[in-house]
């Protein structure tokens, strides 16, 4: 039998391409909206961002995918996560019935991290790895028909923010959420889910078991930036998150 | 007999001046965190938001100290009251065993506002006029531990953001708290309190009843821009405030 509706959550990520783009942002909050049950969002941010600190003269410097953080780009990732991003997102939210609210790792304590230790030479300045989320505050704030709606920025417990992957944040939040709801966890995601053959639109793996995801590895059919991805899922899985859905594939026990 | 310390709640506005510079705001957290029972804390941000507009070659345009919002001064607001003024604020609260959550007026529809009509010949824009507080809602969270800091920004149910005046968000949200603490409503001041004669620090009155006050007003003893603060001060105490602090001139029933 069914979960009943109201222990079921989702928990979406998405990537700041479909919130910086009012027509795919207005899409978005339709989607989300339409979502039964309790709700999660986690969004990125990072065109904005980048837009932003070019206007002020700011070098944006990314390694391996990962954003150089320093005083001046902590100041506008704060305000461009923190504020025009996420505020957007919520009062567009509000108007499509969804009692949403705004919150960054700092806000109740949610997420905690601390700052990246060196890996080798590169400093990333002011980047957080996530070490734990609060799930009994989002549970509360979930019960009392509130849906969070998460900016990547965590703090360190000592007074300072930190820029944090979206990615993995979802990924905490649901882990966090476990104990208290059946959850999934949902990447928003530019292909229709994990391919066979990325030419090929027919080729979609619908379902895949950790036993398959080693198989698929093994075989070289999933590799490159997909690893990482299904092995921060299946990690999710572990921790009790119920299933994990990367476009319309569905990865689970 | 005194009110349970549970009951009685602190609704503090500052200026941008003092959350905008690092000395002033970590003086701020330690004289906040010590304040007894529940708190909400309204904060400004106008220079920062001046600073940011000027870095971005957007003209500032005050009118009987109002900021002229249009969609570009929207932006700078979003970003610098909701972002960056707000999630340092809150960061630094939490160090200080503060258990802040960060909201604008969009957040859980705290606070509800329209687009102000021209008056005469002036457009301000992007600017709202309360319409109400969620006094509900933020009960809810007081009750759970949870210390509002609220950014002058509200949202009119339509998805839009609108720039509000942080004095009037903070008796707003006084007003709607009013029946269910006993609300004391403090406006930080750079003088001592309401002066007979603001050359001299020690003509303070130290307590002012809405009959003084129309006698004081009368005298020309209160004249100025200290009208309007009156004014609105007495506004809230008819509207259920216990009292309302103006440095340490205390006004009541």
């Amino acid at each position: 039998m069914d979960t009943p509706i109201l222990n079921k959550i989702t928990v979406l990520k998405v990537g700041g391409a479909v919130v910086e783009d009012a027509a795919s942002l207005a899409q978005l909050i339709q989607d989300f909206a339409a979502i039964e049950g309790p709700k999660v969002l986690v969004h990125g941010g990072g065109r904005s961002a980048t837009a932003l600190a070019t206007q002020l003269g700011i070098e944006t410097r990314m390694v391996e995918g990962r954003r150089i953080t320093d005083d001046d780009m902590l100041r506008v990732v704060t305000m461009v996560y923190g504020g025009l991003v996420n505020k957007r997102i919520v009062a567009q939210l509000q108007t499509a019935g969804v009692n949403a609210l705004g919150l960054t790792g700092a806000d109740m304590d949610i997420i905690r991290s601390h700052r990246r230790s060196l890996k080798g030479r590169i400093d990333y300045g002011w980047v957080g790895d996530v070490d734990r989320a609060d799930g009994e505050r989002l549970a509360m704030l979930l019960r009392e028909g509130i849906t969070p709606v998460i900016a990547p920025l965590t703090h360190n417990g000592k007074g300072h923010l930190l820029n944090t992957n979206a990615d993995t944040m979802a990924q905490t939040v649901a882990c966090a959420l476990a104990p208290y709801f059946t959850v999934t966890l949902r990447y928003a995601f530019e292909k229709r889910g994990v391919m066979r053959d990325p030419d090929d639109p027919d080729s979609l793996i619908p379902h895949i078991t950790e036993a398959d995801y080693h198989r698929l590895r093994t075989e070289g059919i999933v590799s490159g930036g997909m690893l990482p991805k299904l092995e921060n899922a299946f990690q999710a899985i572990r921790q009790g998150v119920h299933q994990v859905k990367i476009g319309e594939t569905i990865l689970s026990e």
